[in-house]
């Protein structure tokens, strides 16, 4: 399956999300090998089961369910948004080797820096269609999107990191 | 709350999920304001709910619900054993201050470090009940143990670090 497919599924995802009314965020893992197996899909849940730890990321890997240490190893992790230092972990705990981002405009925590750190490649697509559902969201709605993060802060970490 | 009595309630956790036959890690997050409410408790859930996302740490926030950064950064997280990645990173973006850990000779990620470099006070209790749940468990399951994570290897973070 190419970037663009996989990126796709993780879109439709986060638009599930959002007509639920949750936080359009969404997420797929795929195999990268053969012909690219959709081991797991998944969205945002903190609105929808007011769950603080199903995110894009997480959700998806709690679809996929339980799977030997070589099936994430062989995997990219397609997501809609740039992952919070939560799903950064998830992904270093499987070691998933590929991260393939939509966007990091709307929101850019640690990860990608940690995640390149720890030897994982990171691919940042800048797509259009995952930032502008994540603008309208945040407009929409924005106690939803600061509620469990709080006000604005600069991370140390990287002087071009956007955070929220 | 001082923090033996906060590490007894993740270790009653960790004892829960033991007798259900589950992974033995259990966690527990108490406010540092007032008398020390229990905001949330919680284990390992890998074979009970076939999760790899229900941590200690995290089933602890789960079941603390939808909570204001507020709260997050006035609590700490009690946990049995050193924090894996995802575990580090969801203590991280919730930015709760400070981790008590009963032991980390059974286990030991790059959580620890990380969290300290991100400003996080770890405490690591070294707790004997802790360490000889964990073995007794490993020693009975380590296939159960091992499944997802895989085989051994060396992490470069430091050289002191044990890790599975």
């Amino acid at each position: 399956m190419d970037d663009a497919a996989g990126l796709a599924i993780a879109y439709e995802e986060a638009q599930k999300s959002y007509e639920e009314g949750g936080i359009p965020i969404g997420a797929a893992l795929i195999s990268s090998t053969g012909t690219g197996t959709v081991l797991g899909r998944g969205h945002n849940q903190r609105v929808q089961l007011g769950s603080p730890i199903h995110h894009g990321e997480t959700a998806t890997l709690l679809n996929a369910g339980r799977l030997l240490a070589s099936s994430y190893s062989n995997s990219t992790m397609y997501t809609t948004l740039s992952p919070c230092d939560m799903c950064t972990g998830a992904i270093l705990l499987y070691k998933i080797p590929r991260v393939v981002i939509g966007e990091n405009s709307t929101f850019r925590a640690a990860g990608e820096d940690y995640l390149r750190q720890r030897g994982v490649e990171v691919v940042v697509v800048d797509d259009q269609e995952c930032r502008m559902l994540m603008e309208r969201f945040i407009g929409e709605k924005p106690e939803v999107w600061w509620e469990d993060i709080g006000e604005l802060s600069i991370l140390n970490s990287s002087p071009s990191t956007k955070v929220k």
